[in-house]
């Protein structure tokens, strides 16, 4: 997505130990009508899967999923971090480990809210080695509900996430891929 | 809001302590059309109050933050509830009491997002006590920027947030006002 990697180009900013800074647009601030384009663009990716549910994680999967979802005409559901204490109804958990802080930490999703009539779109910000995306996959089986797609907005596509997702045969549609960060700038999959 | 009282008629649940659980559409399973309309709706109140920025909190206020955001034409910055790793600037602090666990939380939002030329219009899910509320406040202050405004989605009426939001002088919306829960029904200000 052309207006994606011009905006990572413009406001990103490459940081020690392979981390992208994007906290401009995507996950502290965050452009709207730049997520309301990312939106469209999942819709135009995943439009012909039947997506009943997008399925995202707090807090930053949230703004792209809605817009996501906003456009497939469809729910989202952000699995959540800690069980909020008005949530006493049965949930699925899942860990997610955190390659920044070497911890495992768990993500929650209410059962009523997915099913094995899903066919789920999982949406988040970034995939790196994958873990978010990997337990969403976990609650997304447990819940026998199918996973019609994953959708990112940025695959740092040499931390093994994407090759993990498309190695277990599901669809990944990234709208920015990027290849590495030699001499800290940006280089995205396929440019010269 | 009409569309909104309906809907947490519908779905919404009272549980014990005064809480109102309706995480089937807004904080947990979020319905995206129901988020737009809500956007629109902030939007027609806060039109003429030059807002350059809605700032909200993560992870519940994203949803109708952004929409609002959206309908606005301004970028949104949600208060981070932990530092990330990648957030090595300078941040503005403020802390969050959480009458639920009796604990103080944190929440911070990078220095460099805000300034004394903003005009904030400060959006979240729920006003009850109003500690998330006056957190961003808080932080707003912090950043000399103008307060154009408070919008919440569901406001309880009878838990004082409103009140000291008002008395303090600020301009308040609430697209749902709850006067109380009595025989555990949801009461709306105004109705008979």
């Amino acid at each position: 997505m052309k207006l994606l990697e011009e905006r990572i180009r413009k406001d990103g900013e490459v940081l020690d130990g392979n981390v992208l800074k994007i906290n401009s647009f995507l996950n502290h601030q965050v452009d709207p009508q730049l997520m309301m384009e990312v939106g469209k663009e999942f819709k135009r990716l995943f439009e012909n899967e039947k997506i009943t549910k997008v399925l995202t994680c707090e807090a930053s999967g949230i703004a792209p999923g809605i817009m996501a979802a906003y456009q497939l005409g469809v729910p989202m559901v952000f699995a959540r971090k800690k069980k909020p204490s008005t949530l006493n109804d049965a949930v699925y958990w899942a860990d997610v480990f955190s390659y920044t802080k070497k911890v495992n930490n768990k993500i929650c999703v209410e059962k009523k809210f997915l099913s094995s009539d899903d066919h789920l779109l999982i949406i988040d910000d970034f995939l790196a080695h994958g873990e978010a995306v990997k337990g969403m996959l976990n609650i997304a089986d447990q819940a026998n509900a199918t996973v019609a797609g994953v959708g990112v907005v940025v695959a740092k596509e040499f931390q093994g996430g994407s090759e993990w997702v498309k190695d277990h045969g599901y669809s990944l549609e990234a709208l920015a891929r990027i290849s590495d960060f030699e001499n800290n700038q940006v280089h995205f999959v396929g440019e010269e």
